[in-house]
């Protein structure tokens, strides 16, 4: 990687560590924002975070901590942000710097509820970043793994081939494989759908159906994912590949994914309210499901699972009723 | 179900067990030949098999069950065989009645060592069953949670597309459903191909690669699965519907997989004469590996993953070095 491209990460929880670990092994430099001031310091002296993915050592003497977003903003090149999108908006509110000319790739999975836009799309409408500036970096890849230095393969999606190169580089490593795709809208929309299939696989479960069922709402699963790009963005890809199929299978097969988890709370007969509150958290495929039901309202692919867990999520319906009208859609 | 279709089963193992039961919801009379007098005389007296699948209550009033393969033979028009693939062959020599006119369904996944042949092949090259005649059940489907009446979805493929519905409407119930399909070829291949990526699965976790690696590998799984029958049987087939990525996926993320224990046991570090000492059996994908290897040596499609699972099982290499090899042909 050339000395003039400079590399940040925006983010301080899991998925943001992890990536700066997986940098800090080809750079000698990388900027790091994140809000608390308590997780920077602890960084500093410690060698972890302390709230996220703390088992993974860090080298403080790479790192340009800093909990000013502007200060990062200004100073690097390749902003990768990892900030749940949920906070993603708040986070750009404070910029007071411009993002003219900055690389930008999304590492955030789902969408900004403030704007309903998948990422890429939040910073070229609301920031005039064009296309050939975006990327977007794409698992299947649970963070943990990361840590653990299990071998894992990202894709780094960006229109214009160099620049995904480019990260390609920084990020490649011992345990870390990597491809690039120019496939940024196809790419994120799947990092966000997975996350409602995550969701309709928790509920599945949490209602008492089986392995065997499982595996037929995974293969309905990725035909759905399919159709459901292709009238976004219709364009030549294998839905096969690493970032759509593999992408969707880590997460839905994962019992550690808070989307399954707080389906499976659905499926067990919580509320949606109590679900939530229990994991005092919103999981990303809560917002992913109105949005994407939302936009295929108007674009018409046959979705049965997106229909049906918004239904479940938002329309009120008896999860139960709900996935016994939705086990005749599938095949 | 026309009263004139008389349907057995053959075999006496957990999914033949599961399928009786499954015809059971819906036929008066079952044929059901298994070569243990004990087994038949303990389904009579007690409800259920006592070696396999023993918690699925079976009902001795609507099932004719005989130790006389010949006698089934005779009495019934189709018959579903769920021998495993290793004692077909054996099974097959003791036949003294014809099979002209018998549809015959294989419910067996695998080669028969024999002859290298998946089943309908064998059947049709050494017993002149004419193609419209046979015919394939396939999952994806554990027997177990057919026991514990769990929603599985089955496939019957024939090219006949009467009898693929007749046969689909005797299977079909409560917590089956079922789909009908005219590609034997594609659909037969792809069970008896899932067990080799099954047992590479096995291998991985075995060697301690995680999650991340796994979906990888699926994802690069249904892709050679695709590229491999597409030389065979080259047709219109959406490789993502449930018998071929459905019966991948309840495979290749069972625990209780045979084939996957078999490479888990490989990936440890067991010969693999110890480890199929150990199990007390063969995996039936070690032979499915040597003849998808085979058969490949001529098609010449792109198979890093089975040619791995070969080059381990057949070729005395080190399965850590060539899944490191291995590592590097996937994306």
């Amino acid at each position: 990687m050339s000395n003039q491209t400079r590399i940040a990460v925006l983010g301080g929880g899991s998925w943001a560590t992890a990536i700066v670990k997986m940098l800090s092994e080809n750079l000698e430099t990388i900027g790091w924002y994140m809000r608390s001031i308590y997780a920077i310091e602890h960084i500093k002296r410690n060698k972890h975070n302390p709230s996220y993915l703390s088992s993974a050592e860090l080298h403080p003497e790479q790192l340009d901590l800093s909990e000013d977003i502007n200060h990062i903003i200004e100073n690097y090149d390749v902003l990768i942000f990892a900030i749940p999108s949920a906070f993603l908006n708040a986070e750009l509110e404070k910029l007071t710097t411009s993002l003219e000319n900055k690389v930008i790739f999304s590492a955030i999975k789902g969408i900004v509820p403030e704007s309903g836009l998948i990422v890429g799309e939040h910073f070229h409408s609301l920031y005039n970043i064009p296309y050939e500036n975006i990327g977007v970096i794409s698992g299947p890849c649970h963070a943990e793994e990361v840590a653990m230095e299990r071998l894992s393969y990202l894709t780094l999606a960006c229109q214009d081939e160099k620049k995904a190169k480019k990260l390609s580089k920084a990020i490649a490593g011992r345990y870390i494989k990597t491809k690039i795709s120019d496939d940024i809208i196809g790419t994120e929309y799947a990092a966000m759908l997975k996350n409602i299939y995550a969701i309709a696989a928790g509920i599945a479960h949490g209602l008492g159906y089986g392995d065997n069922f499982q595996a037929v709402l995974m293969s309905n699963g990725i035909r759905e994912m399919k159709r459901f790009i292709k009238k976004i963005h219709k364009m030549k890809r294998n839905i096969n590949n690493s970032a759509y199929l593999g992408d969707l299978l880590v997460t839905g097969y994962s019992t550690f994914s808070r989307n399954r988890m707080f389906g499976n709370m659905i499926g067990k007969g919580y509320t949606v309210k109590s679900a939530m509150l229990e994991m005092s958290m919103v999981a990303e495929g809560y917002y992913a499901t109105k949005s994407a039901y939302k936009i295929n309202q108007k674009n018409k692919a046959k979705t049965p699972i997106i229909d049906a867990v918004y239904n479940v999520l938002y329309d009120k319906k008896e999860a139960k009723d709900e996935f016994l009208k939705l086990t005749n859609r599938l095949d």
